[in-house]
């Protein structure tokens, strides 16, 4: 049995059975990451299902059919395999990975109420089912114990990693609002969004690894800068998998962005080099939101004709190779040839 | 100039400006307190400030006006002046009791999205001004934030104090929600709810006080007690103030919960003692939630006649007084002799 199978079997007992979701161990060019951490990861699939419970019986609910929906589990896995590639034997990085995950679905049950979505990765957002009430009480409460768990653990250091980087996709998150429908969002701003909404956590995943082993500054810095890398690359690829036919084809929403009027890099780039008809459309559809039929299909046509798309994977790629150069100070080990995978998946993936 | 109104003038510049909201300092009864409190509410009220600063500037205007209408700053107060009971002559509380405020904020924030209100003492709330998104987000930066100024405290021990306050905190708001429009809701899942909600932070606050000044456990435990109890005083009457005519008078909104279909100790002491006639109408209003004019009125007359409102105040008076005899082990002094009209303004404030 693998470990997302148990995980998911535990979750049905919760109701929510979303036994077709995406999940980590059914990712192909992932299997060397998992032979190494996966026994770590099914036992951060017990911590969450663990800490999740509550005598107040939504809590583990909707909690639960976020978790069973949460996908890849990136982050958990890469705060296992940086605390391996690490030589760390202890227990302390399954506690803290399941802490860091916690952190990230708060983020999404937050998002899932900010993005007004109503699909988040093929399945039935928690919202469409509960309504915004619960989810943010509920991402509070997630928030807050992921705080309890990294209390428990004592690391001040950790602590101070971990609610730095929550303060910071906070920042991001609000900033990413404010560049809502904005195409005047220069491509630093993009930057700095994606760096504060997203790639924060990726990146304070990799150095908690890092802390826990006892390493020495530069080799935590490196494994920090190597989350922040792939956290980077792994953004950039969600924005152009929303306007891909790809996607689609494998039964997932595309378009969110789209509708929501988010200003990614696909869109900067794309309005940046249209001429003037091809600008005036944007405006109308993310500006002014004024949408019609065909429009999502126009948005990903004028986007290849500018290669808007092909140019965001290839800052993607840029992001992938700095990730991987962060561990050419690593011994060359079984962990640090996954984690390479890891770095691979994070811009070849279909989903 | 009080520390009120300096607080007011600075805050005025984020562009809130809201100089008529209800404060600290000119709440009867409450100035011996403030006589010895006052100037490190002042120091409090400007590490808020700061604390919420960002270079995404939304954070700091929307931070800023919950802060302005922020209210009576009870919680920090209790911080402070507990410290100050057990003798503590250092800094940290001022930090902390600025840290109690964000968690309290953050709590706003999301209340405000949660509830739907349109007002909240008597001032717009941030909502009204702001989208739901953005008070989430917000909510979130405080909320982290607040996590920062704890670590940098360093102190596990307040850390596990408001950690596990904070998970209390957003349960018993979840188990409000799954107990809203439920007539049968009974009088121990309410006082559950409230004690998770409400009293748990008042709690943790004074307890932080007692532990930065290193007080032995059952100093610790009398005033974390006399904060719990007071907590429930103060939501027992802030529940009777929802449905009481003076507030109507004072310009502040009353009947929120009622339209909200909060199940509060008067709506149960109600509709317990009502007959069936009674009964109906509490189901159709509150339950159904087909609100007619003049129902609020009528709530309010039958919440009259069937002593609901008097019995609640009752109660919240029999916990007032179990706050009181949490400081008999305390020495008397001017400090002890204040907290008691901090108890007497949580049962007899007019809002």
């Amino acid at each position: 049995m693998t470990p997302v199978a148990t995980l998911q079997q535990n979750t049905a007992a919760t109701g929510s059975g979303l036994a077709s979701a995406p999940d980590f161990a059914s990712t192909p060019g992932l299997d060397r990451i998992l032979r190494i951490v996966g026994a770590d990861l099914e036992r951060v699939n017990r911590v969450v299902l663990d800490r999740m419970q509550s005598p107040v019986a939504l809590i583990p609910e909707l909690a639960g059919h976020i978790v069973a929906a949460g996908g890849k589990r990136l982050r958990p896995v890469l705060t296992l395999s940086s605390a391996r590639l690490c030589g760390y034997e202890g227990d302390r990085h399954v506690e803290l990975a399941a802490c860091v995950e916690f952190i990230h679905t708060a983020t999404l049950l937050h998002d899932d109420v900010v993005d007004e979505s109503d699909l988040r990765r093929g399945v039935p957002t928690a919202n469409a089912v509960w309504d915004n009430k619960a989810c943010i009480l509920v991402g509070d409460f997630l928030f807050s114990r992921a705080f309890e768990i990294m209390v428990a653990d004592g690391s001040l250091k950790v602590l101070r990693t971990l609610s730095a980087a929550s303060a910071t996709i906070a920042e991001g998150e609000v900033h990413q609002l404010v560049t809502t429908k904005d195409l005047s969002t220069t491509e630093d701003a993009y930057l700095e969004v994606i760096s504060a909404k997203t790639a924060k956590l990726f990146e304070a995943a990799a150095q908690v690894g890092a802390i826990v082993a006892g390493q020495p500054e530069p080799a935590e810095r490196s494994l920090a800068l190597f989350g922040r890398n792939i956290g980077m690359a792994f953004q950039l690829i969600d924005d152009v998998l929303d306007y891909s036919a790809q996607q689609a084809i494998l039964g997932k929403t595309v378009g969110d962005d789209f509708r929501e009027g988010k200003i990614t890099l696909p869109v900067i780039l794309a309005f940046r080099r249209g001429g003037p008809a091809e600008r005036e459309f944007w405006r109308r559809a993310l500006e002014e939101q004024r949408l019609e039929d065909g429009d999502l299909d126009r948005a990903i046509e004028l986007m290849h004709r500018r290669g808007a798309l092909v140019e965001t994977v290839e800052r993607a790629r840029h992001y992938a190779n700095s990730a991987l150069r962060c561990l050419d100070g690593f011994a060359r080990s079984p962990i640090r040839e996954a984690l390479g995978d890891l770095v691979a998946f994070a811009v070849d993936r279909p989903y």
